[in-house]
């Protein structure tokens, strides 16, 4: 339980109405700052504008996913007001008071080094990583479905990387029943391929492996699918990169060959908004939870 | 190979673009009406109108998977002209040629009875009916990733009967980790459901056993999905229906009780129609091919 925290989100999307659920069945103290527009159907959480905020008890400050734009504005979609949080207001929090957000900033990095709170970056986490990619391999399994005129099932999937993503990818669209190659450089990864029952590759050996190949899915942040590859495959053949911007995949060549390929941004938030919401909010719990244990221990 | 033989095809739909491939593949010699607005790269075979076509030497016709209208006339997606097939012209063939169609209706079953032709209804073959199920069930998952906000992961998931389709389904939805029981009457059924590491359940305890449900898709063509149904369902459940016209579900009292609920029509046709026009074209061959044997056997 989180009895007696007092936990402050400012902005956020529906993923966050997820986030206030979860803490509020924890009975922690919630208060909400851009989230005017909201229904008030959230018990145990209180509407305040910025100046109202009693910033001395907070435990935690939770940003939403985007964490802060360049120029410190945080995003709000339950609200028209343009918030952002100043150096003076987070210096009045108790030194423990840490602060949640997606990804982070210049801009946040600094405010946080000022103010000296801890800053927990959860899209960075390996497990946060590990459940998004549930949601993302169901986003790439919805749009092979709407975008190809075949089924998944006996088309050969070529998937670039074994991380966390492609994990999930490979064994997905294997359990449709397509033939899924992966590609991948570290010796340990082929290894693991090898045995989820799947064919590996070498990625240096990419041009000569995506010749025959019907769904390409690259979550490698590194310019894999170039005008040379795309040259040598087959014009019918769907392009789904996963990688964060600017992608993998040489979009221009691949538009001038009359080939279909798309840069897909953060699918949880788009496919399974709930899900997302919740992966987010067990997360959140379990650290706002160990936090207070080792608040004990060191009491004890 | 079907060498010698000369096939009409009336009318259709890209389905047929990848029937004409295969037709063509295997030295058939091919004539189309309905098809003038078709690129001319179909290698061996002729555009004609219904006038021109040689009536005396088909071994067969082929109709859209629509097969007729209930007056006679015959889809063309390829041209802007209606085309209709008269008695005269089905009986100006050879005795023995066999008019292939997806589905029949009153006036092509009348047709067939006065010309005294073979009549093959394709969609009504079991081994059509379970190939289609592949793109059938992709279609199912599409819908699911895109009209519901949590993920197929760890949703409970019901599915109705256990025929062609339900058995794909339950597969499918299982292989992506969600939580699947399936409902039927039969103990052969229910024994199969148990073995494929799906929760069985008598289709009699509907009401019970939806209460809890995130997705539920029926198959059985009969009215399970009652108001009674409906009323103890959560109201996020998402309720796609796959059973044949006018579906299985009260859709008026899930519209009144604010449930997403959709009747869904030929999916492979929709989601794959490459894919679907290679299961009609690969039976198609085999079908023709078989015959040809045939009749081998009767010469010798």
């Amino acid at each position: 339980m989180l009895t007696g925290k007092h936990i402050l989100l400012i902005g956020g999307d529906a993923r966050h109405l997820e986030i206030i659920r979860k803490l509020s069945t924890l009975d922690a103290k919630i208060s909400l700052a851009g989230f005017d527009q909201l229904d008030d159907g959230f018990i145990g959480a209180s509407k305040y504008t910025m100046d109202e905020i009693d910033w001395k008890t907070l435990d935690a400050i939770i940003l939403p996913v985007s964490g802060m734009s360049a120029d410190g504005w945080i995003d709000t979609v339950f609200s028209n007001e343009s918030l952002t949080l100043t150096i003076n207001q987070l210096k009045s929090t108790p030194q423990h008071c840490t602060i949640y957000t997606g990804i982070s900033n210049a801009f946040l990095d600094q405010l946080q080094t000022q103010a000296n709170r801890p800053l927990v970056k959860l899209m960075e986490r390996d497990d946060v990583a590990i459940y998004n990619s549930i949601p993302t391999a169901e986003g790439a399994l919805m749009m092979a479905i709407q975008h190809t005129d075949f089924t998944i099932h006996h088309a050969n999937v070529a998937i670039l990387g074994l991380g966390r993503i492609g994990m999930t990818l490979g064994r997905s669209f294997a359990a449709l029943g397509a033939n899924v190659k992966v590609g991948a450089r570290e010796t340990a990864n082929l290894a693991r391929i090898s045995e989820m029952g799947l064919k590996p590759f070498h990625t240096k050996h990419i041009q000569q492996e995506l010749k025959d190949i019907d769904i390409c899915i690259n979550t490698i942040p590194a310019r894999m699918i170039t005008a040379r590859v795309l040259a040598e495959m087959p014009l019918h053949a769907f392009i789904i990169d996963l990688a964060s911007k600017p992608g993998g995949t040489d979009f221009r060549y691949a538009e001038k060959r009359g080939m279909k390929a798309m840069l897909v941004p953060g699918m949880p938030g788009i496919v399974a908004p709930k899900t997302a919401g919740q992966i987010l909010a067990n997360i959140l719990a379990d650290l706002l939870k160990s936090e207070e244990e080792e608040d004990d221990q060191d009491d004890a």
